[in-house]
């Protein structure tokens, strides 16, 4: 429970109403019931407005319709994240090497890390302060994971991966698999040892159930404030830039290289070795089989930019009727042809 | 083993032979051999009808060419599931808690449930009667498992989830993991603390290494009935409606509202905010990006009406000839024009 | 560490230059440095070639350029591959059965296996001599699994399913999760119990994070050499022949039949009962909704030749320039139409 004069205090925001109303809890704007601070950021909510029965918002200009207190921010999404944190429900109470988890003994537990049951540590790793591994989370030899991490439920993390401070992977995923490399011998596939490793840097969030591939060679790395979502999958060897963004089901191939502050759309696919420069955006269900300059906004498969997409992809149903069309001109210009030829 | 009478009875049929005929496993018409039950109900299989050594045959009307006992029912395949139980291998024999689990003190078991090896209940969970948790599943602080409800291995289901009564879900999928969701600050991915729950209502079938994700607020919400196929995406505060079916590799974006008796096509995408109503059904691919009506059959991406598709995808290797042919039409009318322009 | 005599020997190669030089690891030629043998056989890494610290090269032909000694091998792919072992990291060095495992007594476990903790066996299961499983994994009962086998963490393997010899499985996949069938009650789904296994061949490897449901009645059949990557979903009574490849997020679905060294790009989906034949090539994003013949190189979705593809897809981001021209010849048609109905 917090007043609203110590949220506004929070988010940098300026009270307009009465400021020592009690909050608590956070809803949206539908949800919201008495004592509940909501927030409005996006139209498409607007009925929502009108009706809901929040104590408080938060937004960016004061609305006069609203009866209760408002929170004026310059960022209203960005208030909202901090200010459901303060109603975050707590993760679970547990500090030290559970009894029930088995921890080789060459390998260093940080402060105040919290070792659930059932996780597995294996030789030489080291866990930073803080960090935290839910159980089924099964660490791999030499394998490094920075302070204040969390590891949620059964992730897999193989041998001699690293990953950063303040990191977030979400249950089901696997660090540090074998990349997909074979050397034909006629038609068998001789595997390639894949002896590379995972870099992930600090502040990454990774969803539920991704894949992330171990290099070939040297490293596969994913860069500082990298969020990617759900069953993505990324081979061996990617690098992938600063702040960028990879939405669910997205698969990006071997060695290619991602700039920053990208963003890939849902059930994209990039080929292998693909150049994507920073700030590019790729559409939803593209795929990604040349170079994406910087700042390119790219739809499509193969991809085009993205206004062209928009014009393309209206014409794709009505293929048919410009198929009518050419029959229909053919028919008139043979008739056409035929009165020439007469005399 | 049963006889074939004891089978009719269990599936309302009719007998049309020897009833007494003791029945030891059911196949397929190709795999059957003597003292199996199989079934016809799709032509796809008539050959293999000639060649059956089934002893017994589930069908929809007598098949004079067989020899063998019938049994006449109205919908062969409903039978076959029925029948097919009868077969099915018995889970692991084990009820209770076993000393390999952990299980926090503040949690309640209930009567005749099978908590496995390895299996984690976090603190004021509640398991339901009958409920099967198997090795490596993973039930955070607050879940609520209903009876009767089997949790295969490696799930994890992560705080405050509800999971109804007689719920399958399968190996490794996640339940409540974060949904996607980030404030920008400048180029900063922002987390949103996602405080929300899913909930999954009774007798819905989750497939295996899915990811079902935690609402932002409110819940996301599976309801009666539901079926979801493998890797499957969920994400956070979508609505899935009764009896909806989503087939493998389909992605359902944030808040999307799916109505009641849905099918969802493989590899389909639906963005977020999408509204899809009742008894719709979004063929294989697609990707929908609007509002799809009750009843609608579409495809494609976009989506269009799937008659309309089904022309248009035809068309889409026809592309080279109609731009040949529009080529040749441009030549021809440019000839009749310089006819025309001579005097 | 080995000489460059002995890696020749190894690969079969020939040395030109100093044999007897110490090789202490293998890496890529821009990052490999002194000590390092590296390798060249894809002309996209020409120009990291002149920039290379390798001490060492395994090559096709003599590279004049390149100081160092060199090793000549007709394939210097399957040569890397094999090099690549010797530098390897050793897996965890533990065998026997950890005392933090669950087996039950009816199993029967291989000489020099390697059961880590927190592995759970069911009853009357078989594992073969020297064959490892990672903690986290799930062996259900009467599962069978060949000798060198490896299994990574947190996999699943469901009852009854077999397992043939120097397979790999990375982690997090599901084999033997219920194929996905119903029946149809009026609006309701029945479950079609699912009874059938999974066989998976000897020197199969499946990627991290796949499904491969078992059959419904009989087996989902992985033979022989097969190779998945990440995120792949095989549905029920699918037959996966010899030697073929699927990519990433490929799907597959019922009783899908797949020839030998078939090749299946990333995000493909393959229809039910669809026939594929042998050497058969799908591209990326393809979808196949008929049978493919064997040798056949399709992509698109419908599928149509390769070299089909290519045409069709460059006149995808045409289609306004051709609706354009379509409209142009309309006009100038209508006014030769004018121009002829004048007297």
């Amino acid at each position: 429970m917090s007043t609203l004069n110590e949220i506004a205090d929070l988010v940098g925001g300026k009270v307009v109403g009465d400021g020592g109303v009690s909050i608590i809890g956070i809803q949206s704007l539908g949800e919201a019931s008495q004592g509940d601070i909501s927030f409005f950021s996006d139209r498409r909510y607007r009925e929502d407005l009108e009706k809901t029965k929040a104590s408080a918002l938060l937004v960016s200009t004061v609305i006069d319709s609203f009866n209760g207190s408002q929170i004026v921010v310059s960022n209203p999404a960005l208030a909202y994240a901090r200010v459901a944190g303060l109603f975050a429900p707590s993760p679970p109470g547990f500090s030290g090497v559970s009894e029930h988890a088995v921890v080789q003994k060459s390998s260093k537990i940080g402060r105040s890390a919290s070792i659930h049951p059932m996780v597995y540590v294996g030789e030489e790793a080291v866990i930073g302060d803080d960090a935290t591994l839910y159980p089924g989370v099964f660490v791999g030899d030499r394998v490094r994971i920075g302070c204040k991490t969390v590891i949620y439920p059964n992730v897999s993390i193989m041998c001699d991966c690293v990953v950063g401070d303040e990191v977030i992977i979400h249950a089901g995923t696997v660090v540090g698999s074998d990349g997909f490399g074979y050397a034909r011998d006629g038609v068998k596939s001789v595997k390639i040892p894949q002896i590379g490793y995972v870099q992930i840097d600090d502040q990454v969030e990774i969803g539920a159930n991704n894949t992330i591939d171990r290099a070939a060679l040297g490293k596969t790395w994913i860069k500082r404030g990298v969020k990617t979502d759900n069953l993505v999958h990324i081979a061996h060897n990617v690098v992938i830039g600063e702040d960028t963004i990879i939405l669910a089901l997205a698969g990006i191939s071997g060695s290619a290289d991602i700039g920053r502050e990208v963003i890939i759309a849902g059930q994209a696919g990039v080929i292998d070795h693909a150049k994507i420069g920073d700030r590019a955006m790729i559409g939803a269900k593209s795929g990604v089989i040349k170079p994406i300059s910087s700042g390119e906004v790219v739809s499509g498969f193969p991809t085009m930019p993205h206004p062209l997409w928009l014009r393309t992809r209206k014409l794709l149903s009505r293929l048919p009727e410009l198929n009518e069309r050419i029959r229909e001109l053919e028919k008139k210009l043979e008739l056409l042809e035929k009165h020439h030829e007469k005399p």
